[in-house]
């Protein structure tokens, strides 16, 4: 098995056309005149755009020019998935620089500087459709639309922006196979990406792309591509339905509120099934929020690893069914012992023990 | 199928525990006490282990210290690989910086600067047993042991040292999988490598670990994991001695020395097969030695792709029988018109057509 295909890529031209047919029966991303890269997951893909869509900056020792300018600033709106932060720091580049929360450009459109915008839609943690917030011609947005798929979201619409990426891991749950793909409207911006995979990994596992393949394939024939999509959301429907009717009685926990769209795949108004609850702790002295579900035996994610506070905990509906249930079992007796609480006068029972957990070292690896 | 292994990792356990009974079976490296990482082919690793030796230097944007200093020059020796500095320019770090030859930093050991030198041994393309040039305690080597095995090299003795790299691509032949590893002494350089493939791309492929898996079991169930060896060893054995013989009855044209050595392997001495004739055009205006091949209908990779001069080419010796057979049967064709020259007293028929092809333009690919 040798490196490239016939036309020199390491692309292959029979995966990447089922990817093009499933966004056609999905409706949720315009390919055609585009161009596709394929990476090992969307991690490889995100850091390969922001070194394309950056410009090129002569580092001090290089003689030649080439370019020029100043490094482009990398920013993303909190809450937002750590991983734009963490991989634009650790492979500090000339060409490009983390600067951190959004909000602190909107005011600065005077700058010809790059600006380059993670946008996740839907969010990850909180599942919110997000636009980019910056709009002007130094301001590039690299849209991740992992979760942009039927059974987290209604699709309003295909998305017919410059620069979007797809990954496997949210879409069949192969998350381990590593393969994502981008879709990119500039030709320019996609060599520079196809020049990206070729010096970091020489493209992605041609294993992994036969994997890939055959999961198509098998999407593809099952209702024409729709089946997956039915079944998907029946059961994140489910699953949030499940969740917030627990939620819904406790005045300690809510959770975000979710849209309503007409979505282009079922052809009707549908709710969002996001794939995380994002809860929140409603008692003022319980800010770590975090801790009061570890001491129940709920490991979420606290709100901190996405740049929030941990009054927030992402809870993930998308394990295996098993775990989903054992969640909601937990969350149940916590919002039980609540109202016992409230209809007992409540003791405060359990706080200390959830105090005693806010100052729980963090480690890296919660981050990702 | 998740991100990763029970150990928190997203490293196979026992396909490393294969790796290192490979190592063991053929003595080429240490790995008692040594850390394993995994990479998408050797190309991932490379520079993940530049990123990890190197200081960490504050960008002007951070505010955090955190280490200091000054950026590592990143250095080799001509004639090699090109990919070390195509993607240390590429991946151009406020770290690190390509600094071009060895040669330029043997007299500057007074400086404290971090210099990282890539070692290929043997070599690609010339098949020397390379050692690593600089020494002194800012020095550090990364060897690049892809073709470090029985079958192009003797094996003088295990690899010792802190830093090597391995690749299925040119142990079974594939490289499409894209899977390597490195062997690492330190373990600080050990976690910030397991950081990098964090980072870039989670990991590799679980498709891929399994199919490299798959590869190691079915080399090792065939005579204890030599069999495979003694087959490569004879098949490179006699294509090395093909090439030789047609070469050797040339004046236009020459092949590099190979070295013999005491092998750990076979237990006695034997001579080098390399993966690679490096070919040398000897007639004075022959620059062009790529152009002068090219025009018989020989695409080796002109000497300049690994920072020498075109008056060599590389002639890959691992391509398909059929791809190597023609190759000889080409040769052959020079050398016997070389020779019904010499014996008309030649006219010089061919050259203008040669001279032709020196100003050819050579693109990146052609380095990769």
């Amino acid at each position: 098995m040798g490196y490239s295909f016939p036309d020199g890529t390491n692309i292959s031209p029979e995966l990447e056309r089922h990817i093009r047919q499933l966004h056609a029966v999905v409706g949720n991303a315009v390919t055609e005149g585009r161009f596709i890269v394929f990476g090992a997951g969307s991690t490889q893909l995100l850091n390969a755009a922001v070194h394309a869509l950056s410009p090129d900056v002569p580092s001090t020792s290089s003689t030649a020019g080439g370019g020029g300018g100043v490094a482009a600033g990398v920013v993303a709106t909190a809450p937002f998935y750590p991983i734009y932060e963490l991989q634009t720091e650790y492979f500090a580049s000339v060409d490009f620089q983390y600067q951190g929360d959004t909000s602190l450009w909107i005011a600065g459109g005077n700058s010809s500087k790059t600006i380059i915008e993670f946008v996740t839609s839907p969010n990850n943690p909180d599942g919110k459709l997000n636009e980019a917030v910056l709009k002007g011609p130094n301001f590039k947005a690299i849209y991740d639309r992992a979760y942009y798929w039927p059974h987290f979201t209604p699709i309003p619409a295909a998305d017919d922006g410059e620069l979007k990426i797809f990954t496997l891991s949210k879409l069949t749950g192969h998350a381990g196979s590593r393969f994502g793909w981008a879709i990119v409207k500039d030709e320019d911006v996609y060599n520079k990406m196809l020049m990206h995979m070729q010096l970091n990994t020489m493209g992605v596992s041609r294993d992994t792309q036969l994997r890939a393949l055959k999961l198509l394939k098998t999407i593809m024939a099952e209702g024409g591509g729709r089946t997956i999509f039915d079944f998907g959301y029946q059961t994140m429907k489910s699953r949030w339905e499940k969740l917030r009717k627990v939620v819904s009685v406790s005045k300690r926990f809510s959770l975000q509120d979710v849209s309503s769209h007409y979505c282009v795949f079922s052809g009707r108004v549908r709710e969002s099934s996001p794939a995380y609850g994002w809860l929140k702790c409603e008692r003022e002295e319980e800010s770590d929020c975090y801790g009061v579900l570890k001491a129940a035996g709920i490991i979420g994610r606290g709100g901190s690893v996405f740049y929030a506070t941990d009054r927030n905990v992402r809870l993930s509906l998308i394990k295996t069914r098993d775990d989903f249930d054992l969640l909601v079992d937990k969350l149940q007796k916590l919002v039980s012992a609540e109202q016992d609480e409230e209809e007992g006068g409540g003791d405060g029972n359990g706080i200390e023990q959830h105090v005693a957990n806010v100052t729980e070292y963090q480690p890296l690896r919660r981050r990702m």
